[in-house]
């Protein structure tokens, strides 16, 4: 097993393309989904049954792991792999989102962020230099540079400015990340929904150079059009011969066009999320399983599938469960919507691969045109 | 794989006993400890998991599994065991327990009662021959007599009173039940403390002629000083050759103090529930995951455990979990707890076996006594 962190480029089929991101402790093979594990572990899973997805790598979140049990702890027991039982590649963010969208009283000045915990009101504060601390105490292989997200809606120029201390923090994370062989940095393209700030964006992260680049700033309630349009230009302002991540995304058709355009990376907590809320993503499109449709339905969630959900169970079944609010409800589509989520992701990487990734997307859309199979 | 049920008894040493009740769906070792699968699951577990513990048999609440989703629902599936994906041994009770513990306006008369659903407030009826209709359309391998169980405190005219009704219902119970080969019919001593009531019921009980007795009314608050008084004298008014079940009992000294007083299957929502609550069971007693003193503690909860609790996690983690209220402390608890009790039997049956359980017992109190692991 290798010793560095790599990246190598598969095939290229149209924008999208197939590669292989190596690290210590495995492989990615890319497109690649990675579930949200927030607060050390992927919410209704067991860590063996989120690799038995196919997952090869999981995100962790600074925000909510430096407050509870704090990046120290985890330190003093070993690191996240340890503490979680996930011994593949954790890449973590930087904690610059969550401050925004779940942080109190958060207070912004060109060094980093002050704000109040959601727990508990404690007082805290995230800079390039901490958010770098924080990740490497974490263990984490993939580190995320430390950004400021501004509360949306925002103008131009304030996305601008946000961008432009964005690009200073990310020289700092560079900095103060230093030499970790084994473990990459990525930088994180910033601009809004504006191609010229987009590249001026990815002029900066290029300059200071990255092991790989996110695209942030979106999945933030642009809608679908929006940001393809983005997408049709942010990949190609990143290096080729490195990963490109489009963090928060998203919806099954979010993730196909998205990869249509070049993404090799992706993270949403969707999959997880609807699981608990008894919605199921399949080939068909979303499944509410709380539906009374289902109550005396004998079948499968999907006959295709091979999760435990759709192996083991009716979905009279897990209606059922569901509307009982039975914990292994959540289980089972947790389970089954990550399933899916990482068939899909190796159904693209097989046509990709075969250079047929254009007949895979009519068929992709066609298939959830269908919608879900007819009540019985 | 035998056709019908059938009880063997095996070694006996002092009052304790082993055996092996063969059913068309397999065998179950006594003594046994049966997890409870109120709604058609074992909270938190999938039904692998708990074969997985080494369980042999579930329990499933026919109270619970009639108002929802049905008894009739479950029937046009297939029946519960196709249902909850278990193809083991499930025993149900008959609902009279929960239609007092939980129902709401009972109104008991002499042929059956009457009451309102604790979810919606919709009204129902048991008598003897629909708990029966129920049991048999869920698909039970070990039916329970339906009976009266009285509100507590009751005084002893009131105990007289009802014992005298379920014995009359254990005979509309057997008759309704019918000749179902491969099934089996339990039949359910009552009279409280009171060991002349017991043995009336015993000797009404013996009369009709039942595949297994089960010892009811205990464990609802008389401690464990008079439970185990009766238990010296109940199983002896018991036929010998056919299994003795102890309901809904107990923590785990409850249940060896049971087993050496010849009691051979046992359920409890014990280990679960804790499980849920952050509760654990281990050789040394019980552990409170929530305490402040397990969040920096890198050992397992017990390191002689297999669970994967017990080998993937260190207490530190199991403690974040629980305070972060994660699903995942619900899912290792609830597998911890189960594995335990699972464990005890085995222990149980191998030192019966080898005519040494005095000593286990000896060793059981003593390694509880010892308490939990020093903090770090």
């Amino acid at each position: 097993m290798t010793q560095h962190f790599s990246f190598d480029l598969g095939v290229t089929d149209g924008g999208a393309r197939t590669g292989l991101i190596r690290t210590p402790r495995g492989d990615i093979r890319t497109p690649a989904f990675m579930p949200v594990g927030t607060a050390a572990t992927v919410k209704a899973m067991l860590p063996g049954s989120v690799r038995a997805t196919g997952a090869d790598v999981l995100l962790g979140n600074t925000y909510h792991l430096m407050l509870r049990p704090t990046a120290e702890r985890i330190d003093r027991l070993g690191g996240l792999h340890r503490f979680m039982n996930w011994d593949r590649p954790i890449l973590t963010d930087s904690g610059g989102f969550q401050v925004m969208s779940l942080g109190e009283l958060r207070k912004v000045d060109s060094d980093g962020v002050t704000f109040k915990s959601h727990i508990d009101g404690s007082k805290h504060r995230l800079t390039p230099e901490r958010s770098m601390e924080i990740q490497r105490l974490l263990g984490s292989d993939i580190v995320m540079c430390f950004d400021e997200c501004p509360a949306l809606p925002a103008d131009r120029d304030r996305i601008a400015t946000s961008m432009r201390l964005s690009m200073d923090w990310a020289e700092r994370s560079r900095a103060a990340f230093g030499d970790r062989p084994g473990h990459a940095l990525f930088g994180i393209q910033q601009g809004g929904l504006d191609p010229d700030l987009r590249a001026e964006s990815a002029e900066r992260l290029r300059a200071i150079g990255f092991d790989g680049y996110a695209i942030g700033g979106l999945a933030v309630g642009e809608g679908q059009a929006a940001m393809f349009d983005c997408l049709d230009v942010a990949p190609g302002q990143l290096p080729e011969d490195r990963p490109r991540y489009l963090m928060g995304v998203g919806k099954p058709d979010d993730i196909v066009g998205a990869v249509a355009r070049g993404v090799d990376m992706m993270d949403c907590v969707l999959p997880s999320r609807s699981g608990r809320t008894g919605q199921a993503w399949t080939r068909r499109g979303q499944v509410n399983l709380r539906n009374a449709r289902h109550a005396d339905d004998p079948r499968p969630l999907d006959e295709t599938c091979t999760c435990p959900a759709c192996t083991g169970f009716s979905r009279a079944y897990l209606h059922h469960v569901v509307r009982a609010q039975e914990i292994i409800g959540s289980m089972l589509l947790t389970w089954h919507n990550l399933q899916y989520y990482q068939d899909l992701m190796a159904g693209m990487r097989e046509a990709i691969g075969a250079g047929r990734f254009a007949t895979w997307q009519e068929s992709f859309h066609a298939t959830r045109a269908e919608g879900d199979i007819e009540p019985i």
